[in-house]
């Protein structure tokens, strides 16, 4: 059978996932690693992505009440050093500048060893201590409150180990932070910028998630609550997609954020902050992608409607280009998903057969092909690449052109629906309610792969009754589920009511706990 | 008379332009210095600004068939050394990053001295090199060319003497990288940039300019020609808004950058880059704002019409709120300039009147304040900012609701047209063409002021005849220039025939070039 992509993910016992993933990754011409250690280059298709998940989630951030900025990218050490709490458990694997000047020596250029700085400068892993700083000037009545920022940036974290989108050096990423008057402004700010995420991530992204609270040992250095949405991956393991963190009044005092109230005292404010990055990129793909390759949803789609021209160097050529431009256009004057149809005749000088199998690759969510007897018959043949195959055959479809323009919008919607439907039919069935005891838990998944690459097969997740313990007890618990390569994931929002004893601890359960390998 | 702005840039002999700079930047609330070392802060009035340009040059960046990408932050030195005419010519104060560690050392934080790269990494002070090392591996075939991408990005150069949005150490900036088979097309594509700058420049930012060849001597470092855009401030002083550079084979040929042409040849490419960055915001301040503050080109103001409301805290209150909000949703039906009119409701807790005076000093081109009677009387009170005082009143007017809204569109044409024609009128009328000697050019600058920011009086451009000397007669020409604080800004594209003799070298001239003090 003809496969778009090099790799499938199902081979054997699936331990091919990673290679399918750097298939995509590859194939699908998102993006690929740079000659500058772990970082990424966003090509163009990866890119446009990006530009489709900027554009709605700015409309959203934007429509609660948020104003965008730009901070700097450097951060001097002492601010670091300000919350000693926030950089204990930071990983301090940071870039950091120390020289200003190059120069040329020998014919080589070196480093300026006289431009040393007075004080190292840190690309930014994070901008809470820029922020705080700024809202200290700024910040001085509750009229100042509640002030609610974001900003769209690059981030560098130095990775020893990376891998396209989920793990890179560098990122791109959107960070809000906020300052309320009281704890309660703040908590409801975290809960509406988690349910922001969590609606974008199932409505545009059409990647279903679990919307929960981070137990303690995996809250944000500094944070009174982190919470998270997480994505089930088709190998089963889970990805942290977006994160939301109240931060209490701890950042505020370390910084001394604070304002005079109605009545007159000085109070500190309470703090947010909240983040999604190009992870999800990683994360659109090994929820939607198949063997044949991508496949995205029409909302965060580049192009939804691609139209390649069978074209053969003969004269009826330019009917059939005619005919393409006609469509083309006819299909821009559409809305589909409350925006305008983004639709591409491809003109590229490669053979059709080849255009077809590379925008199945990329995911195009429609490819049209039209030759010359298309254009003499006013009509278009097209696949939705959500339902490539009937079986081994390509399941293609003919269509007056007329009919076809104005039966697209539903179209779009129904891929985007028949995405998320297939994806929230996978996370639904594949975790597991019944397990009660930790030696089930340790059968139920197996034994742990020493190499992570190597994958494992497909386990799911497991949603347990536990009775949250804290400080050495959670890491106690830790502990043993590191030694499966488990992680506790997030306490969902959405509970059940739970009887019998902790999975962990053996005393009476008190709530229920994702449990899942991770990415 | 009562005046929004603290500082005026008139008194006297204008020597406080740099202080009226400095203050609507302040008082308009664009952006701030920040804690970092000549790095600025944008706030939420000067980010909107710039994501208004992005989105308006972006438009037209992919209108001319190029696709957007992200490259890595960070460059290996030895990226740098490829390029040693490239290398020479660049500033070489750059941002270094030799670390990739922190670690804690008697509860301080330290860079780890263990953690030391093999290479030093460089902060981009632009992608040449990166987007050339990816060209090379990419290009393979003429059927890969043109390769036309740009990424929107944060640059580093360290600089020593910093000015808000004009000259920070970092700023955002677009950056086009493209290649292509023969020296024509990569001309053509230079010179369609340029164009998109220019009328980007006239149409959106209602700020007229010159477009022209940079002179050999300020080529941008490897390039065969360097094209500018120069806009003349209110100091009289020109501001390089935007390049474009036909790097010919230079860098094609630094980086092996070759493809295989429909003949069976190797040939290297021909390559272009262009770039415009926040430095276009400084432009806007110093070519619309007035005494009172900022004024907008309806084009990019981030709220085009905003409504204050009266309030006293009585119950007419709830009515005069119903009647803004009523305006607001009605302009927000209206088309304007091709988009949708961008209004807001200002229900921020301050006095109206101090409310009305943020919103001039902002420079919102129209300002509306209703008050109980005019909700009684369905009609709205209003000024325009490009107009705004009758001598030393304020020019406002009183309108119905409905009429007001109808007229909305109109007004902000008129308005972007306004602020265009103003500025068009004073550049027209401030570009000497008579100097015909040296020392006339001399006598009319007048002496140079030894620092910079105490600004001089207002003496505009001078264009004319030279003989395009080069080499060392040329950098013979650029010392006696700068002796005056002067320098070569352009060629103009559209050259009017000269005669007589170059202004510098005695020899018959051969065209026309500008001259002025410059940002």
């Amino acid at each position: 059978m003809q496969r778009a992509l090099s790799v499938s993910r199902m081979t054997g016992n699936r331990s091919t996932f990673p290679d399918w993933y750097q298939a995509i990754v590859r194939e699908a011409d998102l993006a690929e690693l740079s000659p500058v250690r772990g970082m990424m280059i966003i090509k163009p298709w990866g890119y446009g992505l990006w530009e489709q998940i900027q554009r709605d989630l700015d409309r959203r951030i934007k429509e609660t009440g948020h104003q965008n900025v730009y901070f700097p990218l450097l951060i001097p050490l002492s601010f670091f050093a300000k919350e000693a709490q926030h950089v204990e458990g930071f990983a301090k694997e940071m870039a950091v500048v120390t020289h200003h000047r190059l120069k040329a020596e020998d014919g080589r250029l070196v480093v300026d060893p006289t431009a040393e700085l007075d004080e190292p400068l840190i690309v930014r892993p994070t901008s809470e201590t820029l922020f705080g700083d700024a809202f200290q000037r700024w910040i001085k009545s509750h009229r100042d409150l509640p002030m609610m920022l974001n900003q769209w940036a690059n981030i560098v974290r130095w990775e020893m180990r990376t891998r396209l989108f989920l793990r890179t050096s560098e990122f791109l990423w959107q960070e809000g932070h906020t300052a309320h008057a009281d704890a309660e402004d703040a908590r409801a700010e975290t809960m509406r910028m988690l349910e922001v995420y969590r609606d974008f991530s199932e409505t545009t992204l059409a990647m279903p998630v679990i919307a929960g609270e981070k137990p303690e040992n995996e809250r944000f250095p500094g944070a009174v609550a982190t919470y998270s949405i997480e994505a089930m991956m088709q190998d089963g393991k889970a990805l942290q997609a977006g994160t939301s963190h109240y931060l209490g009044e701890n950042f505020a005092r370390a910084q001394n954020i604070r304002f005079q109230s109605a009545a007159g005292t000085l109070e500190y404010c309470h703090t947010t902050s909240w983040g999604v990055s190009t992870r999800l990129i990683g994360g659109v793909v090994m929820t939607h992608g198949d063997d044949d390759g991508l496949r995205l949803p029409p909302a965060i789609a580049p192009r939804q409607v691609v139209v390649v021209p069978m074209l053969r160097d003969k004269p009826e050529d330019a009917e059939v280009l005619a005919h393409g431009e006609a469509l083309v256009k006819a299909l821009g004057t559409q809305v589909a998903l409350g925006e305008r149809v983004r639709a591409l005749l491809d003109t590229r000088g490669q053979r059709s057969a080849d255009k077809r199998w590379d925008w199945v690759r990329r995911g195009a969510p429609i490819i049209v092909e039209i030759g010359p007897r298309d254009a003499a018959a006013g009509q278009v043949t097209f696949l939705r690449r959500d339902a490539l195959r009937d079986g081994e055959k390509i399941a293609s479809k003919s269509m007056p052109l007329d009919a076809f323009v104005a039966e697209v919008p539903a179209m779009l919607a129904e891929i985007q629906a028949a995405l998320f439907a297939e994806a929230k039919a996978r996370l639904d069935a594949n975790i597991r309610t019944d397990i009660r005891s930790f030696e089930a838990l340790a059968e139920h998944f197996g034994a742990a792969v020493e190499d992570e690459d190597e994958g494992s097969a497909f386990k799911g997740w497991v949603r347990a009754p536990w009775s949250k313990p804290t400080g050495a007890a959670l890491e106690a618990v830790d502990a043993r589920l590191k030694a499966l390569k488990l992680t506790l994931r997030n306490i969902p929002l959405d509970q059940t009511p739970v009887s019998g004893p902790c999975l962990f601890t053996g005393e009476p359960a008190v709530e229920e706990v994702l449990i899942a390998r991770a990415y």
